[in-house]
């Protein structure tokens, strides 16, 4: 892919604050994906222990939104709606996430991300989330 | 409202270490409804200056829960998935955010929540989330 | 309401096969919203005799796409993607639907719908849709 | 996959009088998924010359579900919510729907469906469904 694609996905994680509160990673970006990473700690976690719905949709909004941007050349993109599944209760070391754009129109880009939960065992899919995204003027 | 339910709804505040970590508070309860604020920092933006979708998403996704908690009895609630729609971009010194048990069921709750930016003017709506709970044994 | 636009509701209604299909039937438009029925008959049912979700995402879809025509001037809408929960299983003699705009933007409008079973009681919401249209040039 | 399982699933399409109306077919099951097809009229249109988007929606819909049965033994499945992306206006002669399941837990089962216009080219996806059921007693 081209580096200067990759490099304007690089930039909305380097200057989303909210993504470095987080600590979320961007470890790859092709043509339509993107791939990211969060080490939980204890501050990620929700009352009975898991990962807190709000952190697994902040990966997976931002990792659909980081490919959604390798889709939309010189213009950025801004989420207008997702939904997200929770699978399975997110008991994890380290989160995974991949997304992938399904459609890239004109105007408007629907992507897709999928988090795993990395243990000592195989990764497990623990959420999937559909986004539709706005490409700005 | 029964002090028992709203102490319970507190609790599910209180021990979310990621909502702590946000600055998320819990300011009323009612029978199926609850509210809830947040203070906006410059660690909550993305990259365009707005509140980050997963900021909006986490206050949104919670008093959903919290509202849905009010419904529950002696019983938990966790959120199996949500749709959130991204009415206008977050310019916003403080959200409020009001969450509405649209339906309770046995094993199932429906719930939504509504996302208001505060500025000087009249808060205006932001975001609206709809989410279906599971109610735990 | 400006009659042209009502008039411009009903065109969607009318020249839509499927809707004429199903028997779905154009009750009101105002500013924002729209307000549809649908008299119940066997052939509209699911296996366990409840109404088929199809049939209700469809009187949903069409009437929030209903409301969102109302704010769209000259320009015609078409839905991007919806979400629904189905709260209550369908018995019901007639429906009942209500659509609402939440935002009406330049290129995207949400709206939303609330569906209602009518039986000899009072009517109960049996599903709530959020949905996304685009504006078309 | 066991002919008994097989055999429950097409009775959930035997069954739904919506279904039969409509015109789908189901084609193939298998260990947690389903693939159907309907043959596109006149009748199944919207007022732009499309399929209408409550065609898609029911298709899908019955699809994931017809998926999600294979993987509920001797138990029934219901759905609770969905939401559905329409990528591209579907001009078909055909629609051809395969249903996945994500997940299927004891009293919830997520599945998601995806479905392709074919025309003479090659099939084209234009939409993609996530559904959540609830598994009856």
């Amino acid at each position: 892919m081209d580096n200067a694609i990759a490099s304007r996905v690089r930039s909305i994680f380097d200057k989303a604050n909210f993504l470095q509160q987080i600590g979320i990673q961007l470890t790859a970006t092709g043509e339509g994906s993107c791939e990211t990473t969060l080490s939980i700690e204890e501050r990620h976690l929700q009352q009975h222990g898991f990962v807190h719905a709000g952190v697994i949709a902040t990966i997976a909004d931002h990792t659909a939104g980081g490919a959604a941007r390798t889709a939309s050349g010189e213009r950025d993109v801004i989420t207008i709606e997702f939904k997200i599944n929770f699978l399975r209760p997110a008991c994890a070391r380290k989160l995974i996430c991949h997304g992938k754009v399904l459609r890239a129109g004109k105007s408007v880009i629907v992507a897709e991300a999928e988090v795993f939960a990395v243990n000592d065992a195989e990764p497990k899919l623990i959420a999937k989330l559909t986004e539709t995204l706005a490409v700005l003027d």
